[in-house]
């Protein structure tokens, strides 16, 4: 049992949990719980590594047997020092450090959402977890974004990290997978002003979905390769939705429209 | 200047923000930052308190010289003091305390939200910020909801507690609210299963749209007092959306489907 928090493989856990470039260089990423940790199961992918204290839960222990038959390294530590490393105020007793996915983009590609300078993590996490559960087909991240594996963006989107091809493209990448599909994708700019009501527009034809962020607006560069502007029209006495609830109402325009 | 932390009127707002008891028996909550405080400049209410440190930007200057016309009691703090109570990690150097407004729902009453044993404040302030660009005409809040006026509701409500009629009511109460209308509004409760598409359903009559708590489900009470359940189709992976967000998807439903 590791009870010291000097431990390396404790001190490579906080890296990755803590620092960006630790995720990128190792192409790892940290799930915390009991519920994430078995979405990663479900999805059959292999941990690098798991965590467990004695305090784990009988489902969490199930997860953890399962992992083990994989071959995965299994590692039993204090309460103290699971604790410690946590990035959520209770520890479930269990982490698992797994491989970031490279899951491809499926073909012929019809729904893409374009992440596009997103900074708050819990906006981020949202949108992945909306896009997963609406059938959105996988996710360009601009360079500005916030991290896509960090723990806040990993927690809020519940799962979707398991699902989902999430790729970090230059704008120039994202045009070029619009552009070599058997049908171009549309690229639809989300915009509240000079822009066309997203239950006017028709959105049954291959589409690509850019939300920009919700402080600062769209980036010049979004503006610059967006074919058309798409705006959720506002009857109320404020003009503004947090960026993660935009993209579910237009996402969910496009699933309704494909689906009638 | 108060540079004390120990000052009463100190003290008084580091109650409010900690404690619910302090809201309720003072009727009062807290702004901070520019840009909320200036929500409250817009619809005309007038704080009770304003702080304010020299760190404040000419934006923020003109709010507090608005809010000095109208006879509102002004303290400077040193940016020490006020940056200890501040609930943000940066004070912006203004902060205010309001009146809790109570507005009266319109009348006819034809599309009220009812927040039901919603425990995340970003989820509830989220519904609201959502709710007032919808143009929903008030928010019923179950007795078990997370305190509406709790610091951050009203930070991730942008505005909307100055916008939005908000009730704290038992369901017997909602209920009469419902029936006493010229046209009854039907009670639709937000499920997964067992019930009708948004898409299929005819959202122009009066309606009251229930939103349960993300970890736990809808209520025993909710369940009960439900006239119907409608459902997010939900084409992808998961079938799992954030409570804010799949209360918007459904908001937004009832303005396309009455907006055209």
């Amino acid at each position: 049992m590791i009870t010291s928090s000097h431990n390396p493989k404790v001190a490579h856990v906080r890296a990755l949990l803590n620092r960006r470039e630790e995720r990128d260089s190792a192409h790892q990423f940290v799930v915390e719980g009991v519920r994430l940790t078995e979405e990663g199961l479900k999805a059959g992918i292999k941990p690098d590594l798991v965590f467990f204290s004695n305090d784990i839960s009988s489902r969490g222990r199930k997860i953890m047997d399962a992992f083990s038959k994989l071959g995965t390294e299994i590692e039993e530590l204090s309460p103290q020092v699971l604790q410690q490393i946590s990035g959520t105020e209770t520890s479930a007793g269990l982490l698992a450090v797994f491989p970031q996915p490279s899951f491809a983009l499926p073909k012929p590609l019809t729904f893409l959402l374009i992440a596009d300078a997103l900074r708050d993590p819990g906006n981020l996490g949202t949108l992945l977890r909306t896009a997963a559960a609406a059938g959105v087909q996988g996710i360009a991240l601009t360079p500005t974004c916030v991290d896509v594996f960090s723990p806040k963006v990993v927690r809020a989107g519940m799962g979707a990290h398991f699902k989902l091809p999430l790729l970090s493209l230059g704008w120039d990448e994202i045009r070029a997978v619009c552009q070599t599909q058997p049908i171009p994708l549309r690229l639809l700019l989300a915009e509240a002003e000079n822009a066309t009501s997203c239950w006017q527009m028709d959105l049954h034809t291959p589409l690509a979905l850019i939300i920009g962020s919700e402080a600062e607006g769209a980036t010049a560069e979004a503006r610059q390769y967006a074919d058309e502007w798409i705006a959720i029209p506002m009857p109320g006495k404020s003009e503004s939705l947090n960026a993660a609830v935009a993209a579910a109402i237009l996402v969910f325009e496009v699933v309704r429209q494909r689906s009638s």
